[in-house]
């Protein structure tokens, strides 16, 4: 494809990434805001890429031994009360219900009515609700492991929000499984961070980190919290999904107890784990460029848009040799599915078109006109490459899954690309300082990028980070084994973390 | 299979019907009550049948060109202002968030803080939010019809809940499209009642009655309502799905306008159509008996069962067999799909463990023990059959496809006789007050069933249906070219209707 003399997102990512990320999300027809302060309006486009995330992932998590149910929306908020800890972490921001009706205000209007003796929360996440059902569902052993998975919506009141990266209402699976021991429990904590990190790299083409959260990033009430943390192109991280340990702090709020193989009375054990619609963000931040979205083939709706190009009378002739050339293409796979193709026959001009699918972010794009059928051939466009090139029909029949894969290869490859060029071992907190300072004043998000550092955790640390709005990512699990000093304090530490700016 | 020495389920359908449905809904795992007012826990089995009714439902809106997205839970308490009678209607009974935060109380606990400049009701329905985004959308005939379908959580607050029939929070779809003439949104109206009855009929083997409501029955803000409405074991209606043609209300309530091809600028034309939860109810009241839930081999989440016999050291030699067969079954397709077959080999009690499977509905069990081996052959139990038969193990593979759709066959039949033997032509009062009142004091639920009857709208007609607790369920489509008199005023009539007692 050539290109056009301008790119189709204003501004740039070099110009002004926050805004860029609002017009690609934009221009790609993904969502928008909605009238609800902090509410999101999640588009087809953006829900059929949601929906293939949800279905790819729902996969894996039946193929892991989990179950779907679903549980309440509304929490007494007595029950919020019970986990010390996870109300300090979710009281401060929710959605309280405290009417169950609407009357007639005197002037015109309408008010509250009906006053509720408890109010009641909307989810800003399932524990103390799934654990009450739970409590009663656990009786012996032989009642677990209870392995179960709820998709549902969310609400957690946030003051800044930015669409599907941090929004009042967001759509989100959470996991909630009870176990008969500590063990048992660790290792589902584990399955589900790997889980998370094979859907990451392996759908959406984005290279993760697995790690550990440090004690003040936990989940409120988790003993652990494992998470999954990308590089954004800005070179922020990002957290892209969570799995926790809650050992038994959940099941003794909440008297989740069972009778053991030996007779006695134990608290069980309880984990949570949890992906959401900010995903999405993270799939745009991680391949998009400035001429708007970029989707990787396994989770893109459309995988091949085939454009037609004609003048009056040629319709027929090109509509009914690209009736064979997409049924052809459907007849291939891809992933283990038939290639999804979309004919775009609108009546709009041909440039405006082919842009339409671009900022899309589609994958493939076909472009056939009476010339082409004359050769048996078409003109084919990668997104993540600039030019687009001749082809038999032959070839592109023959070679479009391995086209496919290549884009998902492509893309997974650029971003590991990134993110090792941007990642650096720092041993001192001048280096640091110096690291997570902008080097451009026109680019205030562009800073260095992750830097790997030995730590130790002190209040002295937190000082430095809040400082440069820094934050510690994870402990990673992998190659962490050599101890070394704490870049900051100079004293021995054992392990080493992610530093970054984050989203 | 031989008949235990009683039923499974007590009471029996004959004792006490609405116990009875309770009974089944507990037996069968299928959901219970949660600690929140009027809203259930969907259980891993129950969730499992809404999944494959979703399933057969979202292919069947995007066959006929419908996207998904998403729209925010709440609604601005102005938002419901707008439309008259749509704010008459669900204004009573809706969950109002009013604050945003939680603070702690002087006396320990947790108080609501942070109030809200403008309440947010739950979404009832989400005609007004989705109508206001639309009025954005929609500029010009270019940009119609939209064709959108959510799948979301809503909440009413009834006052008197049943699970799946009526709870305050319920999950459901919500199709919301805008066209730009009377006659598309017209036809859009029936197309999507078609959909759901073919769903009804095909997929949950639940014989309906599509037909229009009268001016009573409809939605708040509706032009015309059709509904399709089935029969329970009871006699009594349960309107399954329905669909609106909303004419020019909402759009004028949230200008929805476009400029025409001609120039001239117009209000277009909407529709909205959902069905929820509430059809697993209507799916148990249809085909469950006194041993429990009855599933129709489409929707049922396991079609197949398998259950070894054994003692010991037969072990082995069983499940290798078992093994075998099982892959020979899941190489089979029923509906387009794998057949889904399961092998219980909990270490539970045989007969205990057969029952579970009757209890849960599970359309074809099949027993395997040892002796069954010698002969290369199988039990086999249809849950809608008394007697179990020894088939080859050949046969059974060849036959189970043909087997699951007999009983599907079966299930269809079976409703649709029922209907017809407790369908009657009323054409006067005193026959309609005998029709409509219960024989047996024993069992207040049974009485006659539908009646068709020529009828006049007018306040008399609604007195009496008051006095019987009778509701007219809808004017049937088919069929109803033939005038008559009006069974209690004595008018001439038009049309007949379904009258019922309703849930």
């Amino acid at each position: 494809m050539a290109k056009a003399p301008k790119n189709a997102i204003s501004p740039t990512r070099a110009e002004d990434y926050p805004e860029w990320y609002q017009q690609v999300i934009k221009a790609s027809d993904l969502a928008e805001n909605s009238p609800v302060r902090g509410c999101m309006v999640i588009k087809p486009w953006g829900y059929q890429l949601w929906e293939n995330m949800q279905r790819a992932l729902d996969d894996m998590f039946k193929a892991t031994g989990h179950q779907n149910a679903y549980f309440p929306l509304f929490i007494p908020m007595s029950f919020l009360e019970k986990e010390a800890e996870h109300v300090e972490g979710f009281a401060k921001e929710c959605a309280v219900v405290t009417h169950h009706r609407l009357e007639p205000d005197p002037d015109g209007g309408l008010r509250p009515a009906g006053e509720l003796e408890e109010p009641l929360i909307v989810r800003p996440t399932s524990e103390t609700i799934i654990g009450a059902t739970y409590a009663k569902w656990v009786q012996s052993y032989r009642d677990l492991p209870i392995l179960i998975n709820q998709w549902a919506n969310v609400v957690r009141w946030e003051m800044r929000t930015r669409m599907f990266l941090r929004t009042a209402e967001f759509l989100w699976q959470e996991g909630h499984t009870v176990h008969a021991t500590r063990e048992e429990a660790v290792e589902e904590t584990e399955r589900m961070i790997q889980v998370y990190a094979d859907f990451a790299e392996n759908w959406m083409a984005m290279p993760v980190t697995i790690g550990a959260k440090t004690a003040g990033e936990r989940f409120p009430g988790a003993v652990e919290t494992l998470s999954i943390e990308a590089m954004m192109q800005d070179r922020k991280a990002l957290q892209a999904g969570t799995s926790h340990f809650l050992g038994q702090n959940f099941s003794k709020a909440q008297e989740i107890v069972f009778q053991s193989e030996s007779g006695s009375r134990e608290y069980a054990w309880t984990t949570s784990w949890g992906v959401s619609t900010r995903l999405v963000g993270a799939l745009l931040m991680t391949h998009s460029d400035d001429d708007g979205l970029v989707l990787p083939p396994k989770l893109a709706p459309t995988q091949v848009v085939i454009l037609p190009i004609y003048k009056g009378e040629q319709r027929a002739a090109v509509m009914e040799y690209i009736g064979q050339l997409t049924e052809q293409l459907r007849g291939q796979t891809y992933n283990g599915a038939p290639i999804r193709v979309e004919v775009d026959d609108r009546d709009v001009r041909g440039g405006e078109k082919k842009w339409h699918h671009v900022k899309r972010g589609v994958p493939i794009r076909l472009e056939v006109g009476p010339k082409d059928i004359e050769k048996d051939s078409v003109f084919m466009g990668r997104r993540d490459q600039p030019k687009s090139v001749g082809m038999s029909r032959a070839e592109v029949v023959g070679k479009i899954a391995d086209l496919l894969g290549e884009v998902q290869q492509n893309l997974f490859d650029r971003a590991a690309q990134l993110r090792s060029d941007n990642t650096v071992t720092i041993t001192s907190e001048a280096d640091f300082r110096d690291y997570f300072t902008p080097k451009n004043p026109d680019s205030p998000e562009i800073h260095g990028g992750f830097a790997m550092c030995h730590f130790s955790d002190e209040d002295s640390l937190q000082d430095l980070l809040k400082e440069l709005k820094v934050t510690i990512r994870c402990v990673p699990s992998d190659n962490n084994d050599t101890p070394g000093t704490c870049f900051s304090t100079g004293k021995p530490a054992e392990k080493q973390a992610i530093f970054a700016k984050a989203y």
